[in-house]
C-alpha cells in the first residue's frame, strides 16, 4: 500500500475551558511520538463520559484545550519509530484507555485501567472528535478488515465496558444475570452479550417499547419497573432464589441499592455505571449472611477489547446507533444534557 | 472401647424467652437421631452471637426454650444408625452450623452455611452450654486426637469465620492483608492465620498493649487509632498503594466505610463482623475506577473447618482464653454486654 | 399421593460372575436403608461402562452377584427415615455415584466421585438394569417434573459426564473447544453442551455422515480425519493458533497424545474416555513452553448434575435413543462388544 | 545523578557457532534502541540453559554470534528515547524473556513467555555474559535499591521460574507440595519459596547431606531414593493421601512419571525441568479417576518477576552461590556438561 497522504491541518471539536464553547474548527493534525500509530478516525460514537469531560465534572482533571472522544473507529495511516505489529491500512480503533505505563504492578496483572498512569482518550489526550488521532500502538483496538467501521465504534468503551462487567460478575453459563437499566445503550449491548455467553437475562426497565426491544435482543425474563409494585420480589421469583450476578448500567442509587437486594446468595453485583457522587449501600447482616459480592469494574483491558470485538465480528452483538456529523457533537452533547437521547449517536468525522 | 454410660439428665444453662432468665439446670440428656452424633461437651467457647440469640436481637427467631453456645468440644458417646466415619471416643466439635440439608444448589457448591434449612447451633437447635449436645454428623467438626479441648473450643467459631474471610479476601502470599480490629477474639486470631498464609499484615487498633499484642502475633504494621489522624493515608503509605485484602472484625461503620478507602486497586474488603442494622456505605466513583470488591464472609463449611483445625493442630494458631465454670455463662453474659471482656471466655461444661 | 404399591420381586438383568451369564429373571425388591429412596425404574440408559463391569475390566472389583445399570430414570416410591427433601411422586434418577461418605475431604471439596468409600450403581451397588434401585438421597439425581424419562435417562451419565469435562477445560464464552470423537454418543451430547455454554466447536470424526450430524448439533468446524493428512495443523489453523480447550471422548491413544500437539498454548486438554490399559504420552519441551495443562475429569458432581439436567429441561441439550426392552441388555451388551453400537440405547424396565 | 561514562569496546564471553569456541574477548557495547535500557552487567548467574544454547541442543535456533547469560544484574546506565519509568542508577535484571510483543493474546494475558515474538536473552539477544547488556525496558527486571547483585542473579531465572511453577500448582496455604529433585539449584529455591507461601514442603533427592540441607531451608518431609524402595508410597503416607501439589524439577523422566503417581486425587504436577527429548507418561485411568492435573509452568511473566524478587528482598529466599570471573564461563560450562557442579555460579562481570 502506498504512504497515505496527511494533511496538515483537519477538522475537530475542541475546546478551551471545561464547560466553555465548543468549536468545530481546523487545527493542527498531530504527529505520533515513537511508541504511536496515527488513525485517520472515520467514525466516532457519542458516551456520557465526554459529556462529563467536557464540563470538568469528575475529580480528575481534564487537559486543556482538548478534542474529546473516546470510541474512534479508523485506518492507520502512519506510525513512530517503536512501532511493532501494525501497518499502514490496518482498521485501529481509539478506546478510552489510550497508553498506559506497562510497568506498574496493575498494568502487568493486566488491569490497564488502573495504572496510575493511564493516559485517557478524551480526556488527558486529545481524542476521536478529530480527523486524525494518535493512540499507543500497545493499547490500540484491533478491528477486524472489512468492519463497518460507524457499527463497530460504540463497541470500544460501551461494548468492551459491559463484557469486562459480564465477566467481573464471575458466571457460568446457565446462570441469570439481571441488567438494571436494561434497554439503555450500555444495556442493549449487554443483553447481547450474556445472552453469547450463554447467561439467562432478566432485564429491568420501563415501558412495552422496551420489552419488546429486551425480547428482540434476547432477553428472557423483562421486569417493568412502571409497573411491578415489587422489582426485588419480582427478580427472586422468576429466577428461582435470585439473579447469580446484576450488571448496573443504571445510574440510579436506589436501583442500585436494590440490586444487592434481588442477588443470590453468593451472587455478585456489578457496579459499572459511574453517577456523580452517588454512593452503593449495603445491609452488612444481608450481606454477609447471603455472602454476597459488590464489584466495581471499569472499562476492560486489552484482552476484554479483543474478545468485545470477536463477538462483534462473529455478528453476535449489534450497537443499534444514529449516524450524524462530527459538526454536530456540540448538539448531540446538548440533547444529551436535556436526557433526550435513545440510543447511541456515532459521528462521521468527515462531515 | 467400652459404651462410655450417659446420664439421663445432665446440667446446661437454657432460657424460655428472649431476654429471659439464664437458669444452670438440670434438663434431660438429648437423643440422636439417625444421622446425629452425641456429644458429650467438655468445654464450650462464648460468644458475642450467644448474646444475640439470647436477647433475640437478629430477623430470624430462636428455638424456645433454647441451650445455646456454638464453640463445643467433647467427645462422642453415642451416635443414630445412619452415621458414618465416626467412632466413640472420637473428638468432636460443636459448631455455629449444626446441621445442612446436603441437597440444595448452596450445600451442593459447599456454601452450606447459606442453606435455607440450615440448623444452627445455639440458635434453632440446643447448642454446647449443655453437657451433652446432639450434631448432626456430616457436619460436627473432626478435633484431631490429643487436641487441648478448651483451646480449640474457639476455633470451631471464630477461628473459622476469620480463615474463611482471609480466604474470600483471595489473597496471594506476600500480599498486605490489613485487619481492623486486630487485637479483639477473631482479630488475634486473623493476624496469626494471615501470617500462617504467608501475608502481611498491617493491624488497625488502639494503644500500646495493643500494638505489643499484634506484633507477638506476627504482625508486620501497627495503626494505632487513637495515636494517628489519617488511618487511609497511613495504611496506603504503610503498604505501598493500599492493603490487598482488608478484614472488617471490627463492628464500627466508619471502619468499614474507611476500609475501602484504603483498599488497594483491585483489592478486596471482606465483611465478616455483624454489627447490627449497620450498612457499609462506598462512593460508586471510587469503586469504580479502583475495581473494589465488597465481600461477605459468613463462617466457613467443612473444608474450611477442617483445614483451620489443621493450622491449629499444627501449633501456627492459639486462641488466647480465660477458662470459666458453665454455672458462669449468665455473669459472663452480662459482662458482655457492659463491654468488659478481654480475650475469649471458654467453660468447663463439668462445672 | 397415596403411597404407591410395591411389588416384592421384579424384573432385573443380573449375573453372577463377572463375564458370566447375563439373566433376564425375578428378584427381589429392594429395601430403602435410612438414607435411601426407592425408585420405580422406567427407563435406564446402557453405557460401555456397563460392559466394563460385567466383564471385570477394571482393577476395582464389583459386587457379585450384579445388576448393573447407572443411568436410570424414573420415580420415588418409598424412603428411608432420615431421608430428607423428597417425596413419593418426585422424578429422580440413578447415577454412577449413588452414595458417598460426604464427610472426606474429597466430598467437602464437592469431589465426592474421588471419595475414596464412592459407593457406585451398577458396579458396587445393584444399579438400574432392574425395576426397583435404591439410592442414597443425597446423590440422587432431582429430575425435573415432567421430563421424558426416556430422553433424560442418558444425561444421567454420559451428559454429567461431558459437562464436568467442558467445566473442567476451564474456557471463556468466544473460545475453541475442540472434541476428539465428536460423533459418538458422548461426544455428540458435548457438542450441545459446548455451544450452550457460548463455546466455538471444532470436532474430529469420520464420514460425511458425522459432518451433517455435527454441524445439525451445532459444530462449527469439522475435521474429517479420513481425509485429512494433518490434523494437528488443521485444527491450528482453523482455530487461528491451536483450541483452548480439548474434550478427548474418543479413546484412541494416538488422537490422545495428538491432542496435547494441538491444544493452543495456555490452554487445557481434558481426559473424559477411559480406554482400558491406555496412557497419555506428552513432549515435556512442548508442553512447557507451551504451558499446557492435561487434566482428568471424572463424571460429575451434584452441582454438576443439576446444572447438566437443566441444560437438559430447557431444551438445550438433546439426547438421541433407540429404545429397547431391559430384556434387550444381554443382546445390547453383544452388539456394544462388536462396535455395532450408534447413538445410545436406553431400556424400557417395563419390558 | 550525572551520566555515567560509557566505553565503546567492553569484555564479553561470545561463540560463533553452536558448541563452538567459547572466547572471552573485546567487543563493541551495544547501543539501546528506542525502547531499550543500557545495563552494566555486574554479576551473572550461569544456568543449564546456557548450556543448551551454547551446544545448540533445542529446536528453536540460537542468534549467531551469540554471547548468552540470562541471570544479569546491573545498573541502567542509558535508554532509549520511548523508555518510560526508569532513570540512571536504577538498579535492573536481565531475564530470558528480553522483550515480547506485547500485542498478541498471550501478551495481553500476561503470558507474554508464551509469545511468539518472544526475544530471549542469552539465545535470540545478546544476554548477560558481558559488562552491558541491552533490555527492553518493560520487561527488564525491576530490583530493590541496595540489594547484593550477586545473589540476586539466580533469582532472576531459576527463583521466578520455580515460584511460578509454584503458583501453577494452585495450591492453598497448608497443603502439601512435593519437590522432585529438592535440593539442586532450583529445588532449593523452591523449598524457600513454598515455605513462604505457606505449604507444606516434602523433598525428594538423596543423600545425608541433602537431607540435612533440606531441613535447614524449612523443608518438613525428607524422601532419601537412595534409602527407600517405595517413593510412591512413602510421599503417600506422609502426606496422608498424597501430594496436593508437585514441583518437578528433576529431569528424570522415572521421577516425573512417578509424580503423578504420589499425586493426591484432584491435585497438579507441575512440569518445569526440560529434558531434552523426554516425555511424562501417565495411565488415563488413574489421572481420570483421581482427576489430577499435569500443568506445563514456563519461567514466569513481569508480576511473577517482581513477586519474586519481593520475596528475595524480604529475606525469605536466599540464593547459596559461587562468584567466580566473567572469563571462567568456559571451564564452568565445561564441569557442568561433566555434571560437576554443586549450587549456582554467579560470574563477576568486572573480571
Amino acid at each position: 500500500m502506498s504512504a497515505p497522504v496527511i494533511p496538515k491541518t483537519q477538522k475537530a471539536v475542541i475546546f478551551e475551558t471545561n464547560g466553555g464553547k465548543l468549536e468545530y474548527k481546523d487545527i493542527p493534525v498531530p504527529t505520533p511520538k515513537s511508541n504511536e500509530i496515527l488513525i485517520n478516525v472515520k467514525y466516532s460514537g457519542v458516551c456520557h463520559t465526554d459529556l462529563h469531560a467536557w464540563k470538568g465534572d469528575w475529580p480528575l482533571p481534564t487537559k486543556l484545550p482538548l478534542v474529546g472522544g473516546h470510541e474512534g473507529a479508523g485506518v492507520v495511516v502512519a506510525m513512530g519509530d517503536a512501532v511493532k505489529g501494525w501497518k499502514i491500512g490496518d482498521y485501529a480503533g481509539i478506546k478510552w484507555l489510550n497508553g498506559s505505563c506497562m510497568s506498574c504492578e496493575y498494568c502487568e496483572l493486566g488491569n490497564e485501567s488502573n495504572c496510575p498512569h493511564a493516559d485517557l482518550s478524551g480526556y488527558t489526550h486529545d481524542g476521536s472528535f478529530q480527523q486524525y488521532a494518535t493512540a499507543d500502538a500497545v493499547q490500540a483496538a484491533r478491528i477486524a478488515p472489512g468492519s463497518d467501521l460507524a457499527e463497530v465504534a460504540p463497541v470500544l468503551c460501551a461494548g468492551i465496558t459491559v463484557y469486562k462487567a459480564l465477566k467481573s460478575a464471575n458466571l457460568r453459563a446457565g446462570e441469570w444475570v439481571a441488567i438494571s437499566g436494561a434497554c439503555g445503550g450500555l444495556g442493549s449491548l449487554a443483553i447481547q452479550f450474556a445472552k453469547a455467553m450463554g447467561y439467562r437475562v432478566v432485564g429491568i426497565d420501563g415501558g412495552d417499547e422496551k420489552a419488546k426491544m429486551f425480547k428482540d435482543l434476547g432477553g428472557e425474563v423483562f421486569i417493568d419497573f412502571t409497573k411491578t409494585k415489587d422489582i426485588v420480589g419480582d427478580i427472586i421469583k422468576a429466577t428461582n432464589g435470585g439473579a447469580h450476578g446484576v450488571i448496573n448500567v443504571s445510574v440510579s442509587e436506589q436501583a442500585i441499592d436494590a440490586s444487592v437486594k434481588y442477588c443470590r446468595a453468593n451472587g455478585t453485583a456489578v457496579l459499572v455505571g459511574m453517577p456523580g457522587g452517588a454512593q452503593v449501600k449495603s445491609d452488612v447482616f444481608n450481606q454477609v449472611v447471603k455472602s454476597i459480592s459488590i464489584v466495581g469494574s471499569y472499562v476492560g483491558n486489552r484482552a476484554d477489547t479483543r474478545e468485545a470485538l470477536d463477538f462483534f465480528s462473529r455478528g453476535l452483538v449489534k450497537s443499534p446507533i444514529h449516524i450524524a456529523k462530527l459538526s454536530d457533537v456540540p448538539e448531540i452533547f446538548e440533547k444529551m444534557e436535556k436526557g433526550q437521547i435513545v440510543g447511541r449517536y456515532v459521528v462521521d468525522c468527515s462531515k
